[in-house]
């Protein structure tokens, strides 16, 4: 019985803009909050046990029948609900929904599991509203201060605190969860590929790019656009524009560097902003690539600034070295799948956090034009389901 | 009696955003309409009568007693109450405070006006909210086609007739009002200087730099910020940021050219946009060095989207051109004021608008430090009594 294409049907609908056809599922908004409860009635349609953690991410757990004194690990898998603005249907929710499918795949041919599968969705993995991604599956590991991430403010200034406590849910029980972790074996996390990497279905990841958020602020003198002597200004927008150029060419080799928002303040048409702030996101193959990429830019930026007159102010919100996944599991599942190749990605992802604590592995599915974050991502519904079928053997494999 | 200080602090508390402490009075919106209000209760309590035109222009009338068979058309005075997003107090209400505090002072003095007075408080100066500056004044005197400005929207999408009707108004109305501009003879508009060329505390106008508003949109491909190859990149920020540069660049001798706004789609820190606008503000001395500023910087633009393969669209928003006020009104005015300087401003007004069809002057009241447009926009109060005194000798000259 092949379940994929109804449940990814029922998903479909959740947090789309009419508009532009993308996904805003903002983590504790009410569109994510209607994930969470597709999530959750899924789940025990399946007779699977939904528990949300103290983090906030969601778990629908497949136990053996009868209670053994010493469960083995389980073995996790899933990916996340939440989007970037307009981003993609497929990039987190492909992992959950093809995680239910295998689930239901295993069902059908009568298999039964030797340890617990959990299926898994973490909370804000985007950052899409407080801006630190990966965030669920921060909090878990105690790679983030609980008290720094309840005070992580969205774009409207609401906290994640208070966003938690609207939902409806406790933020008082934020932080690590050693109790969790000790029941997650091993952690497989199916993604679409986002780039133009994989040429065959389905492939393994090899590693995680490292990578970063900077905020930059750039301070100067709002004034009047007509008024004021070229002269006699201070205009933040100046080193701002630099700082978006100096990215595009310190970013050489593997390395990459977007500017994707930028926010003026006041952002009036006729007014000199007293205020720009800007995020960079920098990768690359290393550590210090990486963090060599940025302090290139972040010399160009300074410089730009002070010809400027103005302010400058440098904030990483984020940070993750390079991640390289579990070589033995990887090689493992690689054979399983019957062979199917290994590739790095630039993408971020909670199994790159998980990976310091569990044994954790990734699937990609074909990304056919490399496009994700945006409206028209896609996957091919047959390299779908072979993502499925991949699962499911996955598990097998696994939970024996 | 001095009754500006009063007047002055009763406006003052409407409208300021507590963080910033500028303001936001936004065409229409609860904030304004406050300020309408102000406007209704100040007319009001002076026996002023309050009139509301077709096109959402307040009126505050000062008629001689006795019904006259022709009737002489009035001398208008005053400004605008709304702002620019965090802008400061005086750009605007200065005029229009003045305007009343003027009035008060010739009452005082027993001065029996030979021809009707009027205050007046033109609606959405700044463009603040829809986009387009001196929106009132353009469509009282026909120079914009009443239903381009229904259809105007501001930033939420929300279109100006929609946000008139939402206020209680008539937008059917908008459209340009030969009646209401036969009752005006002459239109004095004081404001608070904007540049720091007045070193007096009151000088009169000569001119209006030339200036408009152009939007580019940019277009190229929304993706993955850390999945996305440099090279695969069609990144609309790149040329969007090359735009803020070239401004800088061709903005020489009298020019100016500024972005202070700038939004990319969909905004987020890991998502290369796929659509970026930009609002570039020129201005020059004449209209042939403003439209070959412009001329260079779309250049620009346009080799630096070609060289990212991304889309470009350039869309005039607003222009008008370089306005020259009255040189006999302006003479006339000087003299009367004691000699006081006559000087060019680079900031728009609703008095360049209604210059093409009315005798026009303005007063400038001095600002010490030249910042406009921002919450520390400031005039000293003796300068500001100085521009009350000149505005009431000004209507006692010209409406005796």
């Amino acid at each position: 019985m092949n379940t994929f294409p109804a449940l990814w049907q029922s998903l479909l609908p959740i947090g789309r803009d009419p508009a532009t056809g993308g996904y805003r599922r903002f983590c504790w908004s009410p569109a994510e909050l209607d994930c969470r409860a597709w999530f959750e009635t899924t789940a025990a349609e399946r007779n699977l046990r939904p528990v949300t953690d103290r983090n906030g991410n969601l778990w629908a757990w497949w136990e053996p029948p009868e209670p053994q004194r010493a469960r083995p690990a389980a073995i996790a898998v899933g990916s996340h609900l939440d989007s970037v603005p307009d981003g993609g249907a497929f990039d987190g929710p492909l992992g959950v929904v093809s995680a239910f499918a295998a689930v239901d795949e295993l069902r059908a041919t009568g298999f039964v599991p030797a340890r617990p599968i959990a299926v898994a969705a973490f909370a804000e993995e985007e950052g899409g509203r407080f801006g630190l991604p990966c965030l669920g599956s921060r909090l878990i590991t105690g790679a983030i201060d609980p008290d720094q991430a309840r005070s992580l403010r969205d774009p409207d200034g609401i906290s994640l605190a208070d966003a938690i406590a609207a939902a409806g849910a406790d933020p008082s029980t934020l932080g690590p969860d050693e109790e969790a972790l000790a029941r997650i074996g091993c952690f497989v996390e199916l993604h679409v590929e986002q780039g133009r990497g994989l040429t065959v279905p389905v492939g393994v990841a090899s590693s995680i790019l490292a990578h970063g958020r900077w905020r930059f602020t750039f301070t100067g003198e709002g004034n009047h656009a007509g008024a004021t002597l070229m002269s006699d200004r201070r205009d933040p927008m100046v080193p701002a524009a630099s700082l978006v150029l100096a990215a595009r060419k310190a970013a050489v080799g593997d390395a990459r560097a977007t500017v994707g928002r930028i926010v003026p303040v006041p952002g009036g048409t006729n007014v000199i902003a007293s205020e720009v702030n800007v995020w960079l996101d920098a990768r690359a193959g290393d550590d210090a690539t990486t963090k060599s990429v940025v302090a290139e830019i972040q010399a160009m930026a300074r410089q730009a600034a002070a010809e400027e007159g103005c302010g400058i102010r440098v904030t990483q919100e984020s940070y993750g070295d390079t991640v390289v996944f579990d070589p033995v599991l990887r090689d493992d599942l690689s054979t399983v799948l019957g062979g199917v190749p290994a590739l790095p990605t630039g993408a971020g992802h909670d199994a790159g956090i998980l990976a310091s604590r569990v044994p954790t592995a990734m699937l990609f599915v074909r990304n056919p034009t490399g496009v994700s974050h945006a409206p028209q991502e896609y996957a091919e519904p047959d390299d779908c389901e072979a993502g499925v079928a991949a699962l499911a053997a996955t598990l097998e494999h696994l939970a024996s």
